[in-house]
């Protein structure tokens, strides 16, 4: 049922990746040509049965137990922010194609109604595309060359859903250490803009200007950009959802390196747009959701708790954003707390 | 445009509420007439105006930040339940009503897709009412008398939602300590039959065996009754929705009494059902949500985390169910986290 | 039940309206006033009563046995025209709102099908308002002064749908002798501007430009303005549905002398926009639709049939425009045939 | 792009379909074996590049101009039957699979307007499968062998619908000379049993017993099965959708002989379930969409039009059942007419 050749897990895969090159030979590559060839980097960073053949988790596997105890420690003053965007009809899709607002259709107003006792109640319906406002992206969500995450067939996704790698797989998160970076409060900008490419430079100067807040094994990594503060700000779907600043292909690596468990964003996308290779689109989702293994968080507001931490110099906090179980999804809507 | 008549404030409110009775009185009543007048029991315990004449968020202010720091540090050894239901055509609406169970369609499966570089994607659509699966009830879901939670008109509630008291004005939350009832163990059945009334006694019973565990201000109570057993044993939706055990009247002043911040449970409605007194339908709904202005989670999947807390003795958790952020919406599915 | 008093039959109020003016008081009326007052204009027109105390089909009781049969008579050549637009995102809704353009999903595509035999099959979904393209108005969709069409109480309409005045009512129709008048063409203009009012000399002056094509009792009024031409040349949803030309005031009472048994356009209200008097919102649909319990066609594409009619000079029809029977529901989406 | 070799148009097909067997071997082949091999017939019967290498259409083309006249010509005392069921939350839909009964939502009852001059709307949505309730298949909605009708290829279908023989392609239709068949009468049973196979000898002797009707070229057919008399009595969906009385594989060659336009029925399949051989699902469906092009016409209510003609001694009728024209659907909802 499965691609994948007997006898190739994670121990054969880490000789495998690091035959093809490890940190130095990378480095070189990115120095030639700087956005490689994604197949190439997917080989080196690839997670496949490094949590089990049968896994469907990927590298939110990395909050471990003791992660998790850690990070709740981080809840020291009570603080919380939510992440999500309001959902409704003025979110940042701008029609016309797949993607649609959320539409929100009152079932019941307590018109008409007439019970003993003189109970009245409402009741509503929602209809949206789970990729639509705050979210996470499946591990089925993004796949190439007819294999999914952890070597599943790309034939399992059917008009059915997703028979592997679907976001119930996720229930038992998402939750750990978030950090936050503000890239674009590291360039003195209210917002990057569309094309900004964030490099690992980019990463590190945010974390040393941020006191040296560390990311590390088992964190979500949340990076803003301000784009949502541009979308507020501007109120048009279409500037939105073009182009954004974001990711470059160089970070790819580091994510791994540095065994992230999630990487979130306030943009639609994670990754820039355009993108560096014109004929690559989207080499970030290609590698980091069927290579890796990782789950990615986009169109978070990340204003007000870029204040707070900018006001108290904590960049650190519990992060808690569980999926809603939809059988055989590949995405599930969020509103991500933020506890410190 | 409220319904209000000024100068009613919180310390109004608490005077009128002592003058119609206080604690002694109540017993009394209680002891009279088991079920009592629901409107009584509402002057009494009624919240308006505790948090100010604009709130609209209810008993969940009580989850103070002081509160979430220590809820969270509940979290020691690291193990996560998650007590969301699957989301899909197999849930437990029956149809024929207005709620049906979350319908999830594929909008993109990769096929048909021809983008530069080999990017496949999928993407979903679900359709589904707020209240069909794992839930928050929200302060306009349930009302009486032309008045929501804290005063506010019953026609702010029209087809285009909820002016008031929507589940949006939760989207802090919710999070806090959470402690498991387990009411089906007390009496040592799989579940509860339908019909059964689960009164205080019960409540203390409870906590007495599960050595002492308390219930006080701020707490998320979760009761288990065990239906959501029989439902996944039965696979009967029709059953599982007609009636059920569940919380009697006399709980209500139990849980003001203790300034409990949200109720849960594993049944649809937290409450009894056929209802005590047949000419009151559903008193608890109206009295905790329109008069204490109290959240309620329902269909919640408490099996998993009621063997472990049976297993390690230890009853009380950190837990976090982020409200999903819908617009003038009278609900929101979650999926809520049980961290230990 | 009615909020109709005893006695006021449909013979009871022809008198009532005799009294108000009649005709030449009408037209007095109208020289002084062209836009009057709407309520006077609807109680001189009103059909309440005409077709019965419990009637919920309106003027469509006018298009008699005999009348379809001759109607049907007018398929001579046997040319067909379909007067829908296509149903897809790129409608004419531009979102924000209540209204959305058609939504289509596939739940089944053939993939991941493995029946005996070699069978496969696709399915769909639609998601969509029944009044956001190519469509009848069903007689509960507008309403004024807390009464229906008929004199039924406007609390009928609740979250549940319209208990009278309904869309199924209409089950058996709508088909009828169609006339096609051209304004546009009239006025040589390949459209009307936004906010041109359309008045009862226009409708005379285009029947005799087009060979003295008469309009009477029974008869379906299609009525072109170049609005979707507009539509599709401009391709701007806001521009469609902000303003457009329609019909004035003063065809009501046009209307209701010949009895015409429904009217269509190809805008999307029949009636001019921005209203004459600013200060009453849509006063034909409130008249037509409640008093005069007429029924609107509205998003019809009449480019094709336009120009053959006005080549072979022939401006009627068999039009044929079933209702889908949409219980309690106000509206029904339409693809209309005119048969020649 | 397409799957056709060059030179196989309708010329070259009728010498492959002579060389195949022709009428007498066809007759000889069903002697053998009555369920004979689906796809020696779909070859037999196969009407691909008749109408053209680009038709989409299919056996609707057999309705000429000039059928359609002589068909408008059937209405003689202007009767009108709808054989449309009721769209709603009662339909044979029993939930549970990908299929769901149309779901009406209201979004707006006029409650919550405040506009200039009195206005008040209502509007409302639905959720709905094109396959639900009384429907045309569409030429896309079955298929075997990777190809469509027309040859198309099945990779045309994806989940943003089909490419090829989508419903629209219809939206001329259908209209045309119905003649209702009554073979529940014939056998003098309120309804055929589940399982029941009709033959051309049942059609035949339901033709003889009505006063000798003709079916021919051009013809809309349409025979009762009492299916749907079942179901209203019964109400049971899960009965209705599980087996059915319908056309068995016989009928297919009688079909094409008569050259029928397209074929309908009150069961919700049109052939018999369980199918004849138990190795083949829905042979008719294959072959009857795929090689012959013909929609077919599913969950009609019969009973008054088929009550009307016993009556009157007339079952041939005016037909009319326009096709929503939502684009590269495979399906369409529809209330068919009936006029006399």
């Amino acid at each position: 049922m499965r691609a994948r050749a007997p006898g190739t897990g994670w121990a054969a895969r880490r000789s495998i990746r690091a035959g093809v090159g490890g940190t130095g030979a990378t480095h070189a590559a990115d120095e030639e040509d700087p956005v490689d060839d994604f197949r190439t980097i997917g080989e080196r960073v690839r997670n496949w049965g490094r949590w089990g053949d049968d896994d469907q988790r990927g590298t939110t596997n990395l909050v471990t137990p003791e992660r998790l105890v850690a990070a709740a420690a981080l809840v020291r003053t009570g603080k919380v922010f939510d992440l999500g965007i309001p959902f409704d009809q003025h979110g940042p899709q701008p029609g016309g194609g797949i993607r649609s607002n959320p539409l929100h259709l009152m079932s019941a107003t307590g018109a008409g109604q007439n019970v003993p006792g003189g109970f009245h109640y409402s009741d509503d319906y929602v209809v949206m595309p789970l990729q639509c406002a705050t979210q996470w992206d499946g591990l089925a969500h993004v796949f190439y060359d007819d294999l999914l995450y952890n070597g599943f067939p790309a034939s399992d996704v059917t008009p059915r859903g997703a028979l592997h790698d679907s976001i119930e797989h996720q229930g038992k998160g998402i939750a750990g250490r978030g950090v936050l970076l503000d890239v674009a409060a590291l360039h003195d900008v209210p917002w990057l803009a569309a094309g900004t490419v964030i490099r690992p430079d980019d990463l590190e100067a945010a974390m040393a200007r941020q006191g040296g807040v560390d990311v590390g094994p088992g964190d979500i990594l949340v990076f803003r950009t301000g784009w949502r503060r541009m979308f507020v700000e501007h109120r048009d779907a279409a500037e939105f959802m073009r182009d954004e600043p974001g990711l470059g292909v160089s970070c790819i690596e580091w994510l791994r390196e540095r065994d992230v468990a999630a990487v979130c964003s306030d943009n639609f996308a994670v990754e820039v747009l355009p993108c560096e290779n014109p004929a690559v689109f989207m080499p970030l989702h290609m590698v980091l959701i069927r290579d890796m293994g990782m789950t990615l968080g986009e169109i978070f507001d990340l204003e007000e708790l870029a204040a707070d931490c900018e006001a108290d110099g904590v960049w650190e906090f519990f992060f808690c954003a569980p999926v809603l179980k939809f059988t055989h999804a590949v995405g599930s809507p969020i509103n991500p707390l933020a506890m410190k």
